[in-house]
C-alpha cells in the first residue's frame, strides 16, 4: 500500500539527526509517528541585529533560545539549520515537530520574543502533517524494499526542504493512475535510501502547497542525482510548484548556527 | 436550489464562534443573514512595536481595541484570530461583518488609529458579501441534507480563509454545467458538515477574487481531508486561484491574541 | 457605432460626483469630453506620518492640499477617494483629469511636495485617455439605449477602478468579431445604467494595461451583479488582466478623507 | 533589407532631443551609429531626500550632476527625463548612450555618488545596443519609405521606453517567416514616422528582454494609435513581454527635472 | 560523449580570469575540476553604507575583505565582479568556488561579517556544481572540436551568469532526444569558443534552477550574437527560465570593485 510506503519512508527517515540535546519529547518517536505537525519557518536577521553588543548576540542568544526549547520540551521538537550564505531570504531554518499545531505555533511565538527573534523577520513558512493516508492499495513488495534499506552514509550535513504543489489535473486523475505514477517514482528512488533520508508532510488546505519533502544527506552529489531522477518521472508533469523556494541549510549545533548569524 | 444550499450552509456555520463578549449587533443573526459584508484584514506588527513599554503593548492594546469594538458594536461584528507563528505576512487576522461596507471600513480605520494599529502594516485584505444568489434551481434533497447536519465537534480552534478565483472558462460555461459541478462538490463534502463549519462570501467586482470561503474546525486532519476532496472535484479545473494566501489562524480570546503579538 | 456608444457612456457618467468645491475647470464638461487624460494614483501613508503633530496632519493637510487644488484649478480636476480600510496598498485614491498630460503630472508633483505627500508612497498609478475612437460602426439603436437611461440611484458612495489588459488574440481578431463581442457585453449591461455610472479610459501604449474602467455607485449588490455579468460574456476569454488591482474607495469630502488617514 | 530598415529607423530618430547643452560626444552621430550601447536606469528618491536643505536639493543637485555630465562628456551622452507623477517606481529616467558599456556603467556609478544619487534607489535598468543586424534581406522599397519621412511635429514632450521579450516560438520560426512578420509591422507603422520618433536597441543576452524601443513624441493620441496598431499585428502573438514596465517620462531641461523631484 | 563535451567546455573556460592574487587553492585546477561547487551571491549596499567615514568604506573595506580571502585561501577561490550601474538588485557579484559546499558557505558568512557585508543585503544567490555527468554517449568528433579551440580574444572584461530551468517536458523526453538537442546547440555555438568563455554548473535539487551558465568575454557584440543563436535552437522550447536574472558585471580588480561601490 502506498500509505504503508509513505509511512515506511517516514519511519526510516531523519532519525539520526540530533543536533539538540535530549528533550522531553522523544525524537525517534515523533519523527516516525503519523499525525505529527511539521512547521518550518525561516528567520532573517535584520541589519540592526549586528549593532547589538556581541555578548548579547552570541552567548545571550544561545541561552535565551535554549530556554525556549526547554520550556516547550514536552510539546515540541525543534531543529535549527544554518541557511546564511546559501539563501537570500533567511539565515536560519527552524523545523518544529509537534502533535498539536497550537503547540508548534506557541513555540514560534516564544522564539520571536527572544532577542534574536525580535531582530529577525520570518520570511518563509510551511506547515504540514505526517502520514495522512492518501493511497490505500497493495504494494507489499515495494513496502518491504523501502523497509529493507536504511541510511548508512556518514551523519547528514545538509537539510533540503522542497514544497510541492500538484495541478488540478493530478487531483482529478483516476485513483489508480495516480497510484501507478507514485509507484514509478518510488521504485526509481529506492537506490537512494542508503544515502538520503526523506520525510514527507501533507499540506493540502493547511498551506498553499500540497506536500513538503524534507531531505537530509552528507553526499551532495547523490542528492543532485536523486533530484534529477525525480525530474524525469511522469509525475513531474503534474507539478505546478517544485521548490520555489528550495530551502537548503547546514546541519550543525545550535551554538554554531547562532554564532554564524551573529556576525553581521 | 443551489442558492438555498448556499444559504443553508451560511445559516449553519460559524454560529458557535464567540471569542468576543456580547455586542450590540447580534452574532447569530448577522452570521446567517444575506447581504452582509465580510471584510478580512491581516495586521503585521512592525519591529518597533516590541520597543514600546510592555504595559502599552499588553493591557493598553487590549483596552484600546476593546474601546474600538465597543464604539462600533451597533454596526460591526469583529473577530480577532492569531496568525503569528503560522503566517509570514501577518500576526493577526481580523474578520469584520457589517450590513454596510462603509461601517466595516470605519471600524478598520479606527483600529489603525490605535497604538497597535499604528505599529502594524495591513498586509492582506479581502472583501465579499454573503448570499448573493447565483444559481437558482431545484435540489430540495440536497438542501435538506445540508440543513440536517450541524457542527457537533468540540469548539473550533482554527480558522482558515481561502480566497478563490474562477477562470473565464468557468464563467462562460452554460448555467446547467456550472450547476452540476457545484452539486458534485456539495454532495462530496456533506460528510464534513459535523466537523467543519463553512461560510461563503461573494467577491466578484469588489476584490480580485470571486469567492472567499471561511472554515472553522477543531480537527485539523478532517479539514485536510475535506481540502483534498475539494481538490479532486471537476470544478477544481476552473480555479485560477485557490488560496495564495491560505490564511490560517487560531481562535482565541482577544486578550490572548494581543498578548501573543506583544512579545517581539 | 461603438465609439458613439462609448462616448455616450462617458457622457452619462460620473457627472454627479462633486466631492470638491467648484473649480476653474468645468466638471461636467471635462467629464464628458474626449481626449481627456485620466491619471489615477494611490497614496499610502508611511508610519512616520502618524508621529507628526495632529494639527499638521489634520487641518494642515487639508489646507495644503486645497492650495494645490486651487493652484491647478484651471488645468486639472482632482478627486480624492478614501481607500484606507479597503486596500492594503493605499489610503487614498487620487483621480486627476486634465486636457494635457503634463498638467496632470504637475498636479501630482505638487501634491507630493505637501506634508501629506512627503509622508506617502505612491504605490499604484494608471494613466489613460477618454474617447479615442476604436470601433466605428452602426449601432444606432444601442447608442440610443445608452443615452435613454441615466443614473437615478442615490448619490454614489463608492468608486471602483478596474484596469484591463486584452490578449494578443483579442487584438488580432478581425474587426467585426471584436465589434460583435463588444456589442454583446454592452447589451447585457444596459440594465445597470440607472444604478451604476461607468467611464472608460484607453491606455494602450501609455501604461501596461489597455483600458481602465471607473465605476461609481451606491448599491454594492448591483455592482457585484454587473461584475458577474461582465465575467460571463465571451469577451472575458480575451482578458489577461482584469483588476489586479481592483481599486475600491469611498466617495467622501476631502476633509473627511484626509481626517480618516490622519489617525495612524 | 530589414537591417537597413532598422538602421534607417535609428538614423531618423531622436535627433531633435537636446535637453542638455552640447557635449564632447556628438549627439547626432551617436544617436544614429550602430554598436552604441543604450543604458536606461530609473532613480526613485528616498523619503529622506526631502529632509535635506532645499539649496542642496535644488541648485546643489543640478551643479553636481552637471559636473558628472561634464566629466564624462567625451564618453557618454546622458538624458534625464521626468517620470515623477507618471510612475510609481521612479522619479527620473536616465538614458545613457556610449560606445563602450564600461563607460556607460562608469557614468551611472558616478551619478550614484552625487547627493541626489545617494538618496535614490535604482529601481529599474535596461541595457541594449543599436543595430546589431538581425535580418538581412531585400526590401529596398520599404527602406526608402522609412528614409523618405522624417519627424515634423512640434518638439517631442514625452519619451516612452518599452522593453520587449519574444517567445521561444518566435526565435525558432524560420527566418523568412520572421522577416514577413517584421515587414508587416513596419509597413503598418510607416504612417507614424512624421509624428513619432523611434529607436531600437537589441538586448538578447545582455538583459532579460530581447529589445527596447524608445519613442519620443508630442502627440500622445498619435502614440496611443501607433500602440494599438502594434498590438494588432501578427507578431504580437510572439511577445511574452511588452512593457512591464512601460516607462513614460517628460522631456524637459535637467534643471526642471531635478527641481521637480526636489519637493518631496 | 556529451559529458565529455561538457567537461571539455568546463576545462577550456574561465582559466584566464585572475583578478585576485595567487591563492592557496589553485585557480587553474579548481576551474576545470569536476565536483566543484559554484556559489554566486550578489551584494547590494544599503544607503547607510555611504554615511560611513570614507576611509572605512575604501581602504578599510579592501583590507577586511582581503583578510577574509586570505583566511579561506586553502578552501575557496573567490572572484568579485562590479555590477553597480548595470543591475538594480546588486552592486557586487561574488563567485565562490570550493570543493566542499560548507567551505563556500563559510566564506560568505565571514564576508557578511565585514564592514561591507554588514551594510549589504544579499539579494540573489545561485548554487550548483560542475561536471555531474548527465548524458553519456558517443560524440568524439564534437568533443575534439570543443578541445581544439581556445579563447584567443583580449582579456575578458565582462562576466554574465544566466540561470536556466528546464520544463518537465524536457526532463521526461527520451534520453536520445535530449542528446540530439544538446548536440544541436553545441555545434551551433562552436564558432564562439575563441571569443567567449563558458562554464556550466548543475543545480537541480540544490537550487530552484537546473543549470547556471557563466560567460566571460571582451566582445559584447559576439556575446549578443551567441545569445541569439541559443534562443533559436530547438532546446529553447523547453526552457521555463532563462535568466531572470541575467547577472552582468565587469571584471576588475578587487580594489576597483570596492572603490566603485564606496561612493553612494
Amino acid at each position: 500500500m502506498v500509505h504503508r510506503i509513505l509511512a515506511a519512508v517516514a519511519a526510516s527517515c531523519l532519525l539520526a539527526s540530533t543536533p539538540l540535546a535530549a528533550q522531553g519529547i522523544d525524537r525517534a518517536t515523533i519523527m516516525k509517528d503519523p499525525k505529527v505537525f511539521g512547521l518550518f519557518v525561516t528567520l532573517k536577521m535584520r541589519p540592526d541585529y549586528a549593532t547589538l553588543p556581541a555578548a548579547k548576540r552570541r552567548a545571550g542568544a544561545v541561552s535565551e533560545i535554549q530556554a525556549v526549547i526547554a520550556k516547550h520540551r514536552d510539546n515540541v521538537l525543534a531543529d535549527f539549520f544554518l541557511t546564511r550564505g546559501l539563501d537570500t531570504e533567511s539565515d536560519i531554518l527552524v523545523r518544529v515537530h509537534a502533535y498539536d499545531l497550537v503547540k508548534a505555533q506557541n513555540f514560534v511565538i516564544d522564539l520571536r520574543a527572544t532577542t534574536l527573534g525580535m531582530h529577525a523577520d520570518v520570511e518563509q513558512k510551511f506547515v504540514g502533517m505526517t502520514n495522512a493516508l492518501i493511497y490505500a492499495h497493495k504494494s507489499p513488495g515495494l513496502t518491504d524494499s523501502l523497509k529493507a534499506t536504511t541510511y548508512s552514509d556518514p551523519a547528514p550535513r545538509f537539510v533540503v526542504m522542497i514544497p510541492i504543489k500538484k495541478s488540478a489535473e493530478w487531483w482529478t486523475l483516476p485513483h489508480d493512475q495516480r497510484l501507478k505514477l507514485i509507484e514509478e517514482h518510488t521504485i526509481l528512488t529506492l537506490g537512494f535510501l542508503a544515502t538520503i533520508k526523506r520525510k514527507l508532510y501533507h499540506s493540502t488546505g493547511l498551506d498553499d502547497v500540497d506536500f513538503m519533502t524534507c531531505f537530509e544527506f552528507a553526499d551532495v552529489s547523490a542528492f543532485h542525482e536523486l533530484s534529477k531522477v525525480l525530474m524525469a518521472v511522469g509525475e513531474n508533469r503534474y507539478h505546478v510548484q517544485w521548490g520555489n523556494p528550495t530551502l537548503i541549510g547546514r546541519i550543525d549545533s545550535l551554538e554554531n548556527v547562532l554564532t554564524a548569524v551573529a556576525g553581521g
